[in-house]
């Protein structure tokens, strides 16, 4: 009762504080035009793609766990969002520190109506922030049904504060600040809307957690081969694809930061790379692997090509598009079969042959099928980006190592036994109903698991 | 069969004549700009909000209930979004009578094209018209499982007709005609996009709603302590709260009636105030309430920060908006146990603490924490919003209890106890699959309820 | 795995190769405006709408059938789209040859930057692209819990390839080349939106589809009176629904091709027509027809409303808008019997009576409420009206009557009876859960079928 007080009283105090700690009323110099409506509008379709994300996993996963796979993506957002908006913002796009981190623009201070910032001001922002939240994402679905609370939260905040921001300060640095220094893009690396910035990040870092967290109880038998788990519903996964797929409109679309005659032919590349990429998925799939993978293949090879041709967009032909989307389909069946089989790594919802795989693919096909200027060969812009690919994976990798370790340690990554079986319950205890419905007690549930 | 022929007749009859009445063809003279494009767009995202509450009020409520609650929230835009539009429309924006009541604008004429009124036209129509019908909605919400489709239907059509906009003139009644007398708008009250004008009043309505229905069948013990009841899918809640969400984009941002440089500014500050609630609300709720509430009182926390800074998001900071986010996640949390474990009344979705409580304290941070004009002090414009939210709530609870009142006199409020049970059927008859399913007979049933 | 190498090789060759045919960047002289920025996100709107379609079949079939269906929706709009957009889209707006077929802007070439043709570019190709594939996605509703895979794919094909642009050159063929002729669009026939060219034509062709390859089985009893199945969940219909009524504004306020004074009417109009006809098909089948109908035909009349208003939407008064609605939506529930009661064909998504008969019955409302130039008496607009729904339903029911009877010759169109009972794999084999699940071996199926 006394902490209640406490905290509510402590809360009230900083919200009447904050009033004198009010900025004088935002001007916008900068005029209005096209540009803003489209970037924001791209930024709302971004920003749904939660909902994508969300429905696609919440499918995917058994359906005990759907409404912890649910409730955690919610999180990430509400954290990475406040996170990246008052701290990983301005590591991101701050005026550079030598290239290697950003150091002003936190608290959303000095991005609107900037004179040396970006003329779209807070909307500029506002799209970012739906950006760096996909990235998070990404890692949630690769960890579900087994990652606790506490863990995941941290994660969730390091990516937001810190792993996320900083790469991106080095490929996209000069976005707000156009005379920022930002080594891999002063070098030529080329991610127009973020393969590697955003889907690699988020899959490698997933990559390291579900290592380190290991498969889900019973998903590989004695001899390590994969038992099947039920998707609870593909049909649900499927509006979340519909749902990432419109907000794909956005994300590469909004990432020319304009509307010019170049971003119909963005979106047009980005249809065609998706719809060629889960052609290849399907029927590679059909005819020369396991059709018991056949829904999350095509699916997932779907997604594969949306995140390939998201680098290289701006770009490419169509049928340099359709190139990276038929490609990227096999891509993806291969590093899923990879992952599963060879690897014996568990992820539920595929992420990291989607993320990672196409990621690093749509990534180097900037210098296979994009329009280069005329004095880069393709092989050196073969080499810059296969280095921006490489220094990404290298970075996530390492820190998240270190994150999930000490988190290991202090905190603990996993669930009981009990809760993977039963479906998580954030909060930690099984309400009473719930366990009438499974209508077997916790010591029945610890015999069934030897 | 006589009937049928006489109703079909009398329709396409009408439909005919309707051709003699047809208007001539509508004329545009206000240049077309990017104000259009946005509030068009707005009024989109404002009407794509029925989806995210259908989807929030069918995971909260029980399985068998679904069904029922997503049809009830067509048939509420349907009815509701055709009289707003052929005469609620008139009422609340209509040439003012006194500053009580609007007086023309009835069936769409003189929307488009008026010299007088907004350059947006019949694209300020729409907006407004998507408006409406959320405050309807949310009286469904909280009257679900057990109110009958009739009386609802009528309550929905006296809200749509009366209730939202003779307040709404009051509130916002110079939107169309700049030079109408609106006399609480002419006080000085402020709430910007209708965190009093839209969520309190559907919130009120529904509160005197269940209070004369009374709680679900089971839903309190003996001891007048709640029974919890299953909610069918807090994932598919989700999937509503990010539509709802998003919905809040075009809600706040296009209540700017303009793109102007603030529009990115108040859905940046939606968006804090959104993520700061939910934070607040879940860990609140995780350390110092019952954790059973942990799931309900999140997301509708969340929900609680954005209709709190509906009514300020234009006058605050970014802080201010923290700071709304912040308080309004606890004012929720303690309302949401006060109307359960306090006053007992039963509110499925949790309509009243998310769009009643967290409405009016909105409202009351324009004063707190908004920035003001210099000649007004934060203490009188404190009183004006008092007054404001107090005018809202003695309307509509006293015009609500007579509505209430007379339909229990008349049809009754409430289903029989068989359809509560096993799921209301609209149209009274359980169809006899349905019945074989449950594997019950009525007899049974009522043998059941005793 | 030679055949493995094989196409990968070929795969990646083919990739390789293309960067030499890489078209030139593309460049773009056109002014952009505001309507690049609407058209655009009308396109997105539409695109959308398969999600709709989605959530709206998946709901309506049996539960065991949601994951095929919801599978085939997004196999069609991958080959739908492909096709289209590589091909059937210059059959439609490509140099007409004799007004009869298009003959250029095939693969995407001359779209972007066309000095003769359409200034929103490659904006008019993504949003004919979306029309196209909504066209396709009607068809598989109608179809859904018996039709392969491989046929359906087959058909799908076609009807993007040839049935939707030949038509559609007919009526829409100088949309893109003002200059070009268009046999229908020249004597005068007017569909704004697509009630025949995008609506009627998905019907036509479902309708001999389901004609050809007969009911579910168990759908008609021996004395062939239809059997109900338990639509898996109405709720989830609702949501495809609201998704589908979003898509619609841009849908409908796209086709304007511009934003103007007029794009706000045609919404307004839109969702009047929409409202009208669910108020009608709700009552209308609530007094007057079988009660256990009234969900699907609530929900098909909401639909069919606006499927009505496409043809028209810019063309009459709100009072027009209202005539349209409440016709339709009673020759929305009078054809829904027609097709179920009279003509014993089994069409589990009730698509037929929404885009086939309502498609036709706005397609005349042109002639019957709109505004129609002084020259032209409604006489002879009827006349007009009438033979382009003609054309359109003898047309499409021809050739698909060829295509589906050679499919049916060689490929066969139905899947096993097994499937169909325990729902469909794409990929043709029950995977050991599902068996499990069904708890029935092959064998007692076929026992139980007999």
């Amino acid at each position: 009762m006394k902490r209640k007080i406490v905290v509510t009283t402590l809360l009230l105090g900083w919200a009447t504080v904050s009033v004198a700690a009010d900025t004088p009323d935002p001007t916008f110099s900068f005029p209005i035009n096209i540009d803003h409506v489209w970037v924001l509008l791209s930024a709302a379709l971004v920003f749904f793609m939660q909902a994508g994300f969300k429905a696609f996993e919440v499918g995917m996963v058994r359906h005990e766990h759907g409404n912890a796979v649910a409730i955690k993506n919610i999180i990430d957002w509400i954290i990475g969002s406040l996170i990246f908006l008052f701290l990983g913002f301005g590591v991101m796009f701050g005026k550079s520190s030598y290239g290697i981190i950003g150091t002003d623009l936190f608290f959303g201070m000095g991005i609107q109506d900037n004179p040396d910032g970006s003329p779209l001001g807070s909307i500029f922002f506002l799209f970012q922030i739906a950006f760096a939240t996909t990235a998070l994402t990404i890692v949630s679905g690769a960890m579900s049904e087994r990652t606790g609370f506490i863990p995941y939260m941290t994660a969730s905040a390091l990516v937001a504060l810190l792993i996320y921001p900083v790469f991106g300060h080095w490929a996209w640095g000069n976005l707000f600040y156009a005379d920022n220094p930002a080594w891999l893009a002063d070098l030529g690396f080329i991610d127009f809307a973020g393969s590697t910035v955003v889907h690699s990040i988020g899959a490698w870092v997933a990559l390291v957690g579900i290592w380190k967290i290991g498969p889900r109880l019973g998903r590989f038998d004695e001899n390590g081969n994969p038992v099947a788990f039920k998707a609870s519903s593909y049909a649900y996964s499927v509006m979340g694809l519909l749902i990432l797929w419109l907000g794909w409109w956005g994300f590469n679309g909004g990432s020319q930061l304009a509307l010019d005659g170049a971003v119909g032919e963005i979106i047009l590349n980005t249809n065609i790379a998706g719809a060629a990429a889960g052609l290849v998925a399907f029927f590679h799939c059909y005819w020369f692997q396991k059709r018991e993978d056949l829904y999350p293949k095509f699916l997932g090879g779907i997604i594969g090509g949306l995140v390939a041709i998201t680098a290289c967009c701006s770009m490419v032909s169509h049928l340099g598009a359709l190139a990276v989307g038929l490609t990227a389909g096999l891509i993806h069946n291969y590093a899923y079969d990879l992952i599963l089989y060879k690897c014996k790594l568990d992820d539920p919802v595929g992420a990291i042959p989607v993320h990672g795989f196409c990621g690093v693919w749509g990534t180097l096909c900037v210098a296979l099928f994009g329009q280069l200027s005329p004095e880069t060969s393709r092989l050196t812009q073969f080499g810059i980006q296969l280095l921006g690919c490489g220094v990404a994976f290298g970075f996530t990798t390492i820190v998240s190592y270190v994150m999930f370790s000490v988190l290991e340690k202090t905190v603990g990554l996993r669930v009981s036994p009990e809760e993977e079986k039963t479906g998580i319950i954030i909060g930690g205890e099984v309400a009473a109903e719930e366990e009438e419905e499974i209508g077997m007690s916790e010591a029945e549930l610890l015999e069934l698991m030897k």
